[in-house]
């Protein structure tokens, strides 16, 4: 549909995008004008571009994700979800912030967040792919890798040099372009507004990812600065940032079918992976880590039920494995949905048939066909590679003796040449795992679940076996009991004693300890360190070979007069859609807008359903005045739209056609979770807090009418 | 909105319905046709109180619930559930007619039906008030009520004088008025066609109740006649019965808005009880059944897990216990969503301050007043009268001894005199009981439950207690554990053959039986029999007093120019109004209609999802045809309407504008299970199989083009 407008234009440099799919980057926009305006955005698209200017100056990153300026002093609104270490850190027993939420009625009662916490603006986005690639042509595997992020680091220390920035290099379509992000860094952030948890984060876990929502999911921060104006760390006299520019929240509402726009920091898509890779994720992976997650909840539930005990230990790794595979059974459940193997595959077959018939470089497809054959090469293995990752993430004992093993190796290296995670900065954080390991440890369950692992391990082919892992737990399910019985039933590293002194010993006294589960440690250290440097020389490969596909994809989608953006990598991006409800199946439709009548129906008078008295009793009186909607004649509270985002776009504001901010991105709906791989246009959904239900709250329910002063909202 | 349109008519005499509630009698309808034409339909309204002339005369009852006639040979549509036992009769392992569907080419291979299965035609409804009350007058309590009993089973002798006529007295208005109903009994019914229960009961449990759904609830059967044209039990030289008319099955469908209209038995509604009996319904008994079965369903599940053996012999009576708590809670969650307590309470004030104005006869309010302090009386041992009949309902050993001990007595008196359910019919099924106990009781877990339950009674204060029940149980914990412990302990009541030889001794030596469990029985029987007396005498007065209140809603109604019809009582009733999705909650739509997509959507190959392989392929072809939505362009497959329904409306037929058959009726969503007490147009929906999906099934899918030729559908 919008294809055929645009063709009718006879805009094809214009090149549309695929339905309303697309995490651009700002750079992009202005290619994309004739689409913006068709979509009904009354603003300029080449401002789009313009990071110094607004909108986009007025978007930053916050806690991870994101948030927007909305007053010129340095206001910041955010999600709840991505304050909530801040809101956390100022609550006390006697004053628990979460539960009574805060409101801040003078600059002076605004409170310091956590000191880690901080607010990014961007400022630069150049592409020096040229300096990054310069010292890597010619090298291959694990040398062009180490080459790529040599000239990384350099071009980050060099623009550091600026006092207050914080730089990195953005990796875009997979190794074909790079670019270094520079962001002023702000470190002085503080609480001036937040509404209940039971606001915030209304519905919790049951609602997750679910619509219809009826989550007041935001939290107002301030920022500031130095006397100078210069970023500082938190300070009494520091003064509030004067923002270059901010947002202004819109004072009407939105309705079905209104244009939206979405910035943000989305952080990472999989959808121009090759056709091989999806199928490998939805054939195989999808599935497999949903089976031997289920085969691992299922061990910890049952020895749970025997033992109330072992039942709290483990409640923590449990809840993360059902989590983990709740996650990985709705991205099956949605790429099956949307057929995504086939889909991408007859994509791929059609961009390589066109290949093979254009003008380019014959490097380019042995290219494809070289990083192909690594991929199949490192499929070969993949259920030992998943079996050997659940033997040091899925134990906690042996996990630990690895670590301190591995730990004493790197410390015979320069602290910069260490493996990340073994640093001397990690060093505190590995002390306190060896710690607190007495409160998520029974050997027992330990055993059981170890055992489970390795017999499936023992079943594979000879091909994926490792020599180290067949000496160290033996070649058959006897063997492995025998030597599981004696390492669990003689080991003192279950004491804390032994553990923290086995921290502080050298590497050659660890490697010939006598004690069986720290034996059993180093006999399985040089088969992880040789299969890590496989991986990584693959993916240096990967890293050199990828970008000939990237560039063969682009050339194709250039081909057809359509536009292609590269996965996301929490840089900064624009999407653009409209207000809109979906389908969930046949016969039900979700409305695009929520009301404050779903908070009366959900409310229980229990977490996560508890809405605070105020709220429900403001919701009684019905006193919604002009932020009612003027069709359903009530208050809204959250609406969808079918914007492009994914994690890291928590936070994002949602921007009318004139710029105007109508909405802040929180969640997606369940059917959407496939979408990190693909985008189907059905189901992909983004959950927003609507900003009239802001606004009523904080004129009626839990008023702060100094905030909307300053933002340019007093009733 | 219709109360306008009257209005505006001047026709206040035609008496609006509140909203599309109603479940009319036939004879009411003419006084409707005012809002039957506003409403869409385009028939006769007169016609519709005729039973001898379609369509009404083609509307029968079956097998407990509704089906109609569809073709002049007497082709009989009703629903696969309705039909499920004549099917379930006529399969065998080596041709499970459940599994595979039933398709007859030829009347000689369509299958006789079990020999109890029945098809209803009424023809007769006529007032008998007088006649069955001449001889009530004067009269009170238990004499009462014995007179208006004998009069109607006279009446009913007397009609059913004629062969093949089944008659029966209807209650109409709690006792103020009484109607003999003349059913002609058709008894040689046979299997025709049915859709494999993998269509019939797409769903099964799970999807009951709800919405959407996508079963195909359908089966035809065809009524046989001996040869003279009279009504006679199987035989091979039977003919068809020559239906005196039969609807047709529409060839357009239906959409959102479009008149719909429906004539079934609907069974037992409350809708006309006295506010008090609401706010006892809602603010006691419904939710202390949701309590007193969760204790027991809580102490089965604990014995379950202990005892595997236990789990097996107690899953019957846990599913009935899960199964009616679900209904009760369903039922309460509906009635307080609805305000029930309250807008009865202001509905029945308003109708008494305007009794007390009119110019109604004194004794009117006298005797509402008895009523309600009947009621009140009824109430002061609502606790103890739970109690007291889940001693008997919900043991199974201690039941049984009660019921020989019961049957015993009965057999002093002649046979028409015994209590119902203890005549001489009633001996074998009770003999099949105590043979069949061995399967249903665990001593372990009767004794938990009877501590439950007695323990609860204990604690009841003084007013509520039964000196036999303190006699037999003691009165505190540990006389009833003692009392249960020798009991149980020490009974042979357990041994079937103790049980078969009980069947047979005399009264006076069961009751002197030094057996413990037959004297626990022995001791609490005269209880019983006491309590049973004391509900009857209330019930008497109860149908003597209740017309008063009947009498004044009426004029009430009346006063204000609204109908009123009386709760249903498996007459025959009447009821429009038109295709509607609803909102169950804030920011969901359930559409009014669900296709074939949805099928595929809920396909997992287990059952109850497990739709056939010639479905889904022929789904996958979609060469719908003329049988699919002209706007969805795809096949339909069920759809809601806001006819007001309840159980017994299995079956119905329902109609359009034109008086042609469009869908079947089947269930109602579960936000209506509250409807039997209280009609809440926001969410009262009755669940249709549409006939475009009966049509396609029987085109394409299972084809049958003899009977489409024979119900004039051949495409």
């Amino acid at each position: 549909m919008r294809l055929c407008l645009v063709l009718l234009g006879g805009l094809i440099a214009a090149t549309p995008a695929l339905a309303d799919e697309g995490m651009w980057m700002p750079s992009q926009m202005p290619a994309l004008a004739a689409q913006l305006k068709a979509a009904g955005y009354t603003g300029q698209p080449g401002s789009l571009a313009n990071l110094a200017g607004p909108p986009l100056n007025a978007v930053v990153k916050v806690g991870g994700s994101t948030g927007a300026f909305v007053s010129a002093d340095g206001l910041v609104l955010t999600n709840h979800h991505v304050a909530y270490g801040v809101i956390q850190y100022n609550s006390r027993p006697e004053r628990n912030l979460l539960r009574e939420g805060f409101v801040a009625h003078a600059r002076a009662d605004e409170l310091p967040a956590n000191p880690d916490y901080r607010v990014l603006v961007t400022t630069g986005f150049d592409r020096v792919s040229e300096r990054v690639l310069a010292a890597a042509k010619g090298k291959t595997g694990r040398a062009y890798f180490d080459a790529v992020d040599a000239a990384s680091k350099a071009l980050v220390a060099e623009c550091e040099r600026e006092p207050g920035m914080r730089c990195s290099i953005a990796n875009m379509y997979y190794g074909s372009d790079f670019y270094l992000i520079r962001q002023l860094e702000l470190r002085d952030i503080r609480l001036v507004y937040a509404p209940p948890e039971a606001i915030g984060r209304y519905g919790d876990d049951i609602d997750n990812f679910m619509w219809p929502r009826h989550s007041g999911d935001f939290t107002v921060l301030r920022a500031y600065v130095g006397k100078d104006g210069k970023p500082a760390a938190y300070w009494a006299d520091n003064v509030p940032y004067r923002a270059p520019a901010h947002l202004q929240i819109a004072r009407d509402g939105v309705k079905a079918g209104d244009f939206v726009m979405l910035a943000g920091y989305p952080g990472t898509t999989y959808r121009h992976r090759m056709a091989s890779e999806f199928a490998e994720q939805i054939g195989w992976r999808l599935p497999a880590q949903v089976d031997a997650l289920g085969r691992l909840i299922a061990i910890i539930e049952d020895e749970g039920g025997k033992d109330p005990a072992a039942a709290v230990t483990y409640a923590s790794q449990l809840a993360g494995l059902k989590n983990s595979r709740k996650r990985f059974q709705g991205e099956l459940e949605g790429l099956v949905r949307s057929d995504g193997i086939a889909a991408r595959k007859q994509q791929e077959d059609a961009m390589l048939a066109w290949l093979d018939r254009a003008a380019l470089p014959a490097a380019t497809r042995a290219d494809i066909d070289a990083a192909q054959a690594l991929l199949a090469q490192a499929s070969a293995t993949r259920e030992r590679d998943l079996l050997i990752g659940q033997v040091s993430t899925q134990t906690q004992l042996l996990r630990l003796a690895m670590v301190v093993q591995r730990l004493a190796i790197e410390r015979g290296k320069p602290d910069q040449a260490r493996e990340s995670g073994y640093q001397q900065r990690d060093e505190a954080l590995i002390e306190g795992q060896l710690k607190q390991l007495q409160r998520r440890y029974s050997p027992v369950v330990e055993q059981r679940l170890l055992a489970d692992i390795v017999q499936r391990y023992q079943q594979l082919p000879a091909a994926q076996h490792v020599p180290e892992f067949d000496a160290a737990f033996g070649r058959t399910p006897e063997e492995l009991q025998q030597i599981l019985t004696r390492v669990y039933g003689s080991t003192r590293f279950g004491d804390e004693a032994v553990r923290l002194a086995s921290l502080k010993a050298e590497a050659p006294s660890l490697a010939a300890s006598d004690d069986a589960m720290l034996q059993l440690a180093a006999k399985l250290l040089p088969a992880t360190l040789r299969l890590e440097d496989e991986r990584k020389r693959r993916d240096g490969e990967l890293l050199r070979l990828r970008p000939a596909y990237m560039a063969a994809q682009i050339a194709w989608y250039r081909s057809q007069g359509r536009s292609i953006y590269p996965d996301a990598n929490s840089t900064l991006r624009l999407s653009y859609g409209k207000v809109a409800g979906f389908s969930p199946r046949d016969g039900v439709d979700y409305a695009p807008v929520t009301t404050v009548a779903g908070i009366v129906q959900k409310h229980t008078g229990k977490a996560p359903f508890d809405a605070p008295a105020p709220l429900l009793a403001a919701i009684a009186r019905g006193e919604f005045g002009h932020t009612a909607d003027p069709v359903l004649k009530t208050q809204t509270v959250d609406f969808l739209s079918n914007l492009d985002t994914t994690g890291g776009n928590s936070g994002s504001p949602v921007l009318n056609a004139r710029g105007q901010l109508v909405g802040l991105n929180f969640d997606s709906n369940w059917e959407a979770v496939s979408a990190s791989w693909k985008f189907d246009p059905r189901y992909k959904r983004a959950v927003h807090v609507d900003m009239r239900y802001l606004r009523w709250l904080m004129e009626k329910v839990y008023p702060a009418p100094e905030l909307l002063q300053e933002m340019n909202l007093s009733p």
